[in-house]
C-alpha cells in the first residue's frame, strides 16, 4: 500500500448527496467537513402503522383528559384560551387533532444561519447537524479529574467543537462556567460563541430577559432586520415533565418565537419517575408535552421554526439512579422519530449519552447506543454529540474529542452505500480476477483516497508496534493527547472588531445595571 | 425506589415473540434468558431495489465472465460440469440465475440441537442466535497481558459463555489451543464443547478427516441416525477471496452437507485487498462467493442446511492495516442482509469486531458498530459476539463478558416497542395527573420488574459513590472482577457417563492413530 498512499493528500468537493466523504489525512480532514450532513441513508422505522396510532391516540387522550400545566405565565394561558383549549386554573385540556393542527404552520425545514455563511445549517427533512452535548455543572480529564466548570472550559470546548470538521454546531451551554455569576454568564457565554467559533449557536433560555439578551446580541451580529427575518439562534426549553410546564420556559420559548428564532422543545422523561416505566406510554407523553410546546410558538407567532425534541432515558431499577445509552429509551427514540415525521416537523433526538465517569468502554458503547439510534431515527438536530458522560454532569475533555471522531464516521455512515459503474468495479474484477489482490489496481489507485473511513483515535496498528512503537495506549490516552494538540493549536476565526466592540460594550452594560446573584 | 424494589425476585417466563426480556436481578438472569431470540423490530433496509438489482447483476457478471477457481477438489469440479457450470481447468463459470436456483433447495430456517434440548437453536428467519468469536491465536487479560491461547483457556471461555444467559451457542474454535498437535486440537475442541457446555456448538473444517472426526463425535452424543436427519453442528468455512475457493474448506463443506450438517460459508474480504475498495463491488463479490459455495451443499446433498455468511472489512490506508468496526463495512452489511433474504437463507453477519488492543473505548465503540449492523441487517447466526480484540488475534476475557453483557442489552432492544393497553399507562397518568411523580404508582409497581435492562457491568452510580465506595472503576477493570468470579463459580452440566466415556475412547483411539504435527 505505500506505493498507492504516496500522494494522499487531494482534497475532495465537500459532500453531495449521499455522498458525504470524510478525510484521509489529518490535514485534509477539515477542507472535507461539510457545514451538515444530509442523509444518503433512509430512516429505520420500527413501529408499524397501527401501533403508531395507538400512541398517537394515547397521547391525544393525555391532551384532552388529563391535560398540560402551564405555571407563572398568564399569557400562555390567554393563548390557549383564544386558540379555543380548555382553561381551568393553570390547568390546559385540548380537543384531539387542535395541537396538530396549529404546529401545520412550523416550517418542515429552516436554515441557521452562522456568522460565517459557510457554516450555515439546514435543519429538518433529511438534513443531520451534530451539535456539542449541553448543560454540565461539571468538567473532567485525566490529568485533573472532576471539579466544576469555568469560563475557560467553556471556551475550550468552544475552541474544540470549533476545531472538529465533524460537528456543524457550537451548541449552547457546552458546560456552566460556574465563575461567572449566574445572571450574568449568559452573557459570556453567548459573547464566547461568536467569538471562538463561527458556526450557529444557542442562546440561554434560564429566564425570559437572558433569552432576550441573547438574541439582542445576536442581532448586534446579524442586524435587527435580518434576525426578523432568519434563524440565527435557537434556545432549548425544558418541559416539566409529567405535564407541566413553568413560566420560565414558556416566557423564554415565546421570546425565541417572537423574534422568529426557533426554540427546540425537549422533554426529559426519565422511565419510572417523571413518565411510566413503560416504553410506549413514556413516547405518548412526551409526544404530547413536546406537541403543545411547539403549538405554543406558531400561537406567539405564526410560522416561526420550532424543532420536535425528545429525550427519553431509563432508571437503574436497583438504585434508582438514571441510566443512559441504555437500549429501551434508543428503540424507543426511533418511535418518537417516526412520530415527529408525521407531524412534518425537524426533529431532536437523543445523542452520545452515557453515565460512565470515565472515557472507557461503557461510555464509548452508551454513547454508540444512543447516537446511532439518533441518526437511525431521522434526527436533524442532534444534540449531545460530544463530550457527555456521567450522566450530563460532566463534559469529558477525552469523551468530546472521542464522540467528535466518531461523528466523523457517521459522515461515512450516513452516506450509505453508493452504487455505481464505479463503486461496482467491474472493470476490477476483470483486471485481478481470481486469486490475486486489489492492492495496486487501477480502480484502486482511482478510489482508495474517499474509501474508508480513517478514525484519528483509533489504534489500527498491530499489536507488536502498539506495545513498541505506540506506548500501549488505550483509546482515552490517546484522546488526552489529541485535545491538547487541538487547543494549542487553535486560531479564532476573524471577528469585525466594531462587532466585538459593540458585542463587549453590550455586555458590560448589562453587567453594570445588576448586581451579582449566584443562584 | 427502595420500596419497590424489595421484592424484585420474581421469575419471569422466557421470551414470547418481541417480548424477549432480561432480568433484573443477577440470580434471575439467567433463568430469564432465551434458547435463541425472537426479532421484534424489523430490518433496517438501507438500500433502494433498483440498486439491489444492479449489485445481484455484478454479482452475476462476476460470476459468468470472470468467474471462481476451485482448487484441489476434483468431486467439486465434477459437481460444477453435471450441474452445468462451464468449467475450464480450475475455472467454473455459471450463467446468471443457475446458482439462485441450486440454492433455493436449502431451508430457510432450522434447528440446530443441543444436547440440553432447552437450548436448541432455531437459525434463519425471524431469528437470532449470539456466538462467541471464533478463531484467534492469542488470549488475553488484564492482569497477564497477550500471549498464545491454549486448551486451559479454551475451556475457560466455553465456561464463560456457557454461564451467560445472553449467549446462545458454544461457538467454535474459541481461541486457538496452541499447546495441543494441530492434528489432534479439533478432537479436544469438540470434546470439550460437549463436556462443559450443554448448547450447540461447531465443529473443525481445516481438514476433511478433522470434519469428519467432529462430525463422528455428534453422532456418539447424538445418535447417528438422529444426525442423518437433524443438524447438530456447524461447520465455519472461508472462501479464499478473491474468488478461490480452496480444497480444503470445499471438501469440509461438502463433508458436513455430506451428513446433513450446516456449512456456514463466509467470504472474509478486506477491501482493498481481497476485494475492490468500493463497498457495492464488494459486496458483489462476496454475494457472488457465497452463492457458489452454499450452491455446491446443494450439489453435495440436497436440502442440506446451509447458512449465508459475510465479513466486511475494511483496511487503513495510512498503515495497510486491517480495520474493524468502521462504518463502511457496517452499512454494506445492511446491503448484504437484504440480498441474503431475497435468497431466502439465513444469514451470518458481523459481530462484534475491533480492532483495539484492550478492552476500552475503540473496542466497545467499534464493536457495537459492527454488532447493531449485524442485528439491524437481520442476521441469525451472529458468530464473534463476544471476546474479539486485536483484530480477531486475541480473544480478551474482560472483552468476553463486557460483550456477553451487551448482548443482553439486545435481547431488550430486539424486543422493540411493546404497544398495548398496559405499556401505553393510560391508567398511570390518570393516577398520578401533572406535576406528580411514577415512582410508586400502581402501573410501575406492575411494570418495574420487566421494564429496563440491566447491565451488569455499567456503573449507574452518582460520581460520589463510584469514587469513594466504588474504587473509581472503570468497564475493564470491573470486567477482569466478573470473568474471575464466574469462572470460580461455573459448574458444568451433568453429561450422561457412557457417553463421556464413548468420546474420550473414540479421541484415544483417533490420537493414537497419528503422530503429532504442528502445522
Amino acid at each position: 500500500m505505500e506505493a498507492v498512499m504516496a500522494d494522499a493528500a487531494t482534497i475532495e468537493a465537500p459532500a453531495r448527496r449521499g455522498r458525504v466523504r470524510p478525510a484521509r489525512r489529518e490535514g485534509a480532514a477539515k477542507a472535507l467537513g461539510v457545514p451538515y450532513i444530509v442523509r444518503g441513508i433512509p430512516t429505520y422505522d420500527v413501529l408499524s402503522e397501527e401501533n403508531l396510532q395507538k400512541i398517537e391516540r394515547a397521547a391525544d387522550r393525555i391532551l384532552a383528559e388529563v391535560g398540560i400545566e402551564f405555571r407563572d405565565d398568564p399569557a400562555a394561558l390567554d393563548h390557549w384560551k383564544r386558540a379555543g383549549a380548555k382553561v381551568e386554573g393553570l390547568l390546559v385540556r385540548f380537543e384531539p387533532g387542535m395541537l396538530r393542527e396549529i404546529v401545520s404552520s412550523a416550517p418542515a425545514e429552516f436554515t441557521q444561519h452562522a456568522r460565517n455563511p459557510a457554516n450555515n445549517v439546514r435543519i429538518g427533512g433529511d438534513k443531520v447537524v451534530f451539535s456539542p452535548a449541553y448543560g454540565s455543572p461539571f468538567v473532567m480529564d485525566l490529568d485533573k479529574g472532576r471539579r466544576y466548570g469555568t469560563l475557560e472550559d467553556f471556551r475550550n470546548f468552544i475552541k474544540l467543537a470549533q476545531s472538529s470538521p465533524w460537528l456543524h454546531h457550537s451548541g449552547g451551554t457546552i458546560c456552566e462556567p460556574v465563575d461567572i455569576p449566574v445572571n450574568k454568564r449568559h452573557l459570556d457565554m453567548v459573547y464566547s460563541h461568536i467569538k471562538y467559533s463561527d458556526r450557529p449557536f444557542m442562546g440561554s433560555i434560564t429566564a425570559e430577559e437572558r433569552a432576550e439578551d441573547s438574541i439582542d446580541m445576536a442581532r448586534i451580529l446579524f442586524g435587527t432586520d435580518f434576525v426578523d427575518r432568519n434563524c440565527v439562534i435557537l434556545g432549548n426549553v425544558n418541559v416539566n415533565s409529567p405535564l407541566v410546564w413553568d413560566g420560565t420556559m414558556t416566557r423564554s420559548l415565546r421570546t425565541y418565537a417572537r423574534a422568529n428564532q426557533a426554540a427546540v422543545i425537549v422533554p426529559f422523561i426519565l422511565g419510572g419517575a417523571m413518565g411510566p416505566v413503560t416504553n410506549a406510554g413514556a413516547i405518548a407523553q412526551s409526544f404530547a408535552e413536546t406537541l403543545a410546546g411547539c403549538a405554543l410558538t406558531q400561537l406567539e407567532r405564526k410560522g416561526a421554526p420550532v424543532i420536535f425534541g425528545n429525550f427519553l432515558s431509563s432508571m437503574s431499577l436497583r438504585s434508582g439512579s438514571p441510566t443512559f445509552g441504555t437500549p429501551e429509551p434508543a428503540i424507543g427514540s426511533m418511535v418518537v422519530g417516526q412520530l415527529a415525521r408525521r407531524l412534518k416537523l425537524p426533529l431532536r433526538c437523543a445523542g452520545n449519552f452515557s453515565n460512565s465517569k470515565l472515557p472507557d468502554g461503557q461510555a464509548m458503547q452508551e454513547g454508540l447506543m444512543s447516537m446511532l439510534s439518533a441518526v437511525h431515527c431521522g434526527a436533524n438536530f442532534i444534540l449531545h454529540s460530544a463530550g457527555f458522560l456521567d450522566g450530563l454532569l460532566s463534559m469529558s475533555y477525552e469523551k468530546f474529542v472521542m464522540d467528535a471522531d466518531l461523528c466523523g464516521a457517521l459522515h461515512s455512515y450516513l452516506a450509505g452505500v453508493t452504487v455505481d459503474d464505479n463503486t461496482l468495479a467491474m472493470d476490477a474484477f476483470l483486471q485481478v480476477g481470481p486469486g490475486s489482490h486489489f492492492l495496486g489496481c487501477d480502480h484502486t489507485m482511482r478510489n482508495y483516497q474517499t474509501a474508508f473511513w480513517d478514525a484519528a483515535l483509533s489504534d489500527n496498528e498491530p499489536f507488536e508496534k502498539w506495545s513498541q512503537e505506540g506506548g500501549s495506549t488505550d483509546m482515552a490516552t490517546r484522546a488526552n493527547r489529541q485535545w491538547k494538540k487541538t487547543l494549542a493549536e487553535y486560531e479564532a476565526p476573524p471577528l469585525d472588531a466594531a462587532v466585538e466592540e459593540a458585542l463587549l460594550d453590550y455586555m458590560d452594560r448589562k453587567k453594570a445595571a445588576m448586581a451579582d446573584a449566584w443562584y
